[in-house]
């Protein structure tokens, strides 16, 4: 048997006492599994006297993450401390310069900052890997990069932030306002510390960003994504589109198109019998469409402790193994441009309004949508409330988000709309 | 850029025709990845003549697959040609012994003869990959191997044969016997020449002893897997498990427990709405439950060109790229007798029998289950039809197969039934 693989852990929270806890455990399977053992030198956190659930005792402590990176009994820097700039990349490129290889579950790291780590790592024959950054447990990096190797990948589709599933299902199932569950899931701990990185679809946005670079072989371009996030779903959107077959997801879309490179995350519909409409509470999914292997859907934990360690873990046992590929799966001095493209891929799309009840209201309505070249698939006309508003909800057939933007452009000039319309794509899957 | 990764491929069939045209189509995107161009230096099939849907005008043509295995310009052997004997067995011998790799999609090899090739191949220094091997184009070996190698595997479970879910969808869609459907899909092309490899499980079975292997560093033991085929599920099961919530399914389980090792193989029951239970026609999915990762589900194809041949180049690739991992993720020197124990692990059961319209029959049947300490949670009992025939269903609570075998056993002494009682377990997911 080899040499042990040393371990530097930074970053004692959540996911970083799950690794502990799994080095800990499961000493025999790790070392059968790498063929050699793996083990922890040091670890560091910001307070070394906070209660953990986990065994510290037997490895030093380094205050300072940059001291751990360098530490000539380390083999493998862990970064788990989390943030798109400071520290956590500092001491990852401390790291990589001192000969150590890098596993980081940093999602925003590797979505700003990416290109660059990965340019350094390559010169300095160093690897990092981050399995545990995009959808938890779910082992996506892995299978694009690898499994999916021999594919032409078309299309990634994804529900990547648990918290935002969390809250749409909650609000479906319980029938409670945005707010009222947004409430919830803040005080259950669900939220980000700054929950517009939940909510406003940025944490989901800095993964989707991660799965283009890997399927289309270009440098990773959060900036281009086109993002939306929860904030505007309604609980009448919701009731609505479950009225028609749908559930509403925040999903993440990325696929190259002959006008370049379209990524998207935004609220859509999906059919509430697909992979994708099922999905509840906190469970990731991520679909890869690709030439030769067809559809592939991933599911499992997107967050949490195990989950995400587990992940951690895989990346370990795979350099404890001698595995030493490149950060994207292809030579990062190699990786495109992307060339940013906004939405034109054609889709369903779902619009809901509310008209004055009026004689020749919904005519009005039919015939912009008509002027815009944009067909109905499907109609519903609801009874009106109290205050004369008549809901109405619209179905269409494929079309350009183009001529939507100019159809809901119109439709306030026909003066028959009570309040704004709301559109949603239905995305093909 | 490296020197090219030379293929010598043996069999063109479905999978092997696949394959060529993956490496003459996306030679770039291949080499990319790689990091040194794949190419095919010779091919191997039993006619030369036969019209292929693939240009093999640029590949020398070997007529014995035992040359083509041992070519001196040849790096990898790709053997496609099936069987768990013969020239598929000697030919992969002769290549390893050659220090040549070697892909195989060979299922019933792998799960008949795994151990010894991978003890031949991790004695010479040579790999063998095999995840075409299992469940078609979904990445499960690398998954199991790989991503979830800090886990302690607990269940696995799948639907690996795409053959028997269509017959079990298509009679449960168009309301047909089993052996109307299975004379359709005999005309689709569906079944294997021995489709006893199919409907009797025996395909499916070979992929779960691989897959026990992997997931609990143990010999793969395809003769201990418990296998019943779908050759005995009626039209009326799938129709009364409907009205229950269920859909029937083949489904593959293996788990350690205390008493050793349990592989089934056996038609099943699942909630219609799990996603074992939503899965349609020749889909395969497989379930993975680690200690740390909870539960992770991989949907895709199961078979055909593109994603067998998909996952057969996702091996070459990695042998390209140097990554050179033990057969079965750990040296097979060091797997584990599996110690095979019959299924105890308890399990609710679907009973379905016709009892003769007389007085207290039911009650008869109730108290031979409550005797055998098995509780009911739900009971149906339906009219009787001409015949005074009476149909009752029974889901039972969590039981011990042995409970449900001697109530089986003795319910005929009731003297009130008419008929065979079928009786079904119903996975825990």
């Amino acid at each position: 048997m080899s040499a042990p693989l040393r371990l530097g852990i930074a970053g004692l929270g959540t996911v970083g006492t799950g690794v502990v806890k799994i080095v800990q455990k499961h000493v025999e399977l790790l070392a059968a599994r790498s063929g050699r053992p793996v083990t922890i030198t040091a670890v560091s956190a910001r307070d070394q006297m906070k209660n953990r659930d986990a065994d510290l005792s037997g490895f030093d402590w380094e205050a300072d993450p940059m001291v751990l990176a360098c530490r000539d009994d380390v083999d493998v820097y862990v970064e788990l401390i989390g943030g798109d700039e400071g520290i956590a990349k500092d001491s990852i490129e401390a790291a990589l310069r001192a000969g150590k290889d890098v596993v980081t579950a940093n999602k925003a790291l590797v979505a700003i900052h990416g290109q660059e780590l990965a340019v350094l790592a390559e010169s300095l024959g160093r690897v990092i890997r981050f399995e545990a950054a995009v959808a938890g447990g779910i082992p996506i990096i892995k299978t694009m990069t690898e499994s999916l190797a021999g594919n032409g990948i078309t299309r990634v589709m994804g529900v990547m932030n648990g918290t935002c599933n969390y809250i749409l299902t909650r609000m479906e199932s319980a029938g409670l306002p945005y707010e009222t569950v947004f409430e919830e899931a803040r005080q259950l701990g669900y939220l980000e510390a700054d929950p517009t990185l939940d909510v406003g679809g940025i944490d989901a946005s800095h993964k989707l960003a991660i799965l283009s670079s890997i399927a289309f072989g270009t440098k990773v371009d959060f900036d281009a994504v086109e993002i939306e996030g929860i904030e505007r779903v309604s609980i009448d959107d919701i009731n609505r589109a479950a009225d028609m077959g749908y559930k509403i997801k925040l999903l993440g879309v990325t696929q190259m198109t002959g006008r370049g490179l379209e990524q998207r995350m935004s609220p859509c519909l999906v059919p509430a019998d697909s992979p994708l409409g099922q999905l509840q509470g906190g469970t990731n999914m991520v679909v890869v469409e690709g030439d030769s292997v067809g559809q592939i859907v991933l599911r499992g934990a997107g967050a949490g402790e195990g989950p995400t360690a587990s992940a951690v873990m895989s990346d370990i046992v795979e350099i404890a193994r001698g595995v030493r590929l490149p950060v994207f799966g292809q030579p990062a001095s190699g990786l495109r441009n992307a060339q940013p493209a906004r939405t034109a891929v054609p889709a369903a799309y779902y619009i809901r309004m509310e008209l004055q009840d009026k004689p020749g209201a919904l005519a009005k309505v039919a015939s912009i949508l008509g002027d815009a070249g944009i067909s109905i698939d499907r109609m519903r006309q609801y009874g009106h409330g109290e205050d004369d508003r008549v809901p109405v909800l619209i179905v269409t057939h494929r079309t350009t988000p183009d001529a939507i933007d100019h159809a809901i452009e119109l439709l306030p000039r026909t003066g028959v709309l009570a309040g704004e319309p709301v559109e949603l794509r239905i995305e093909d899957l």
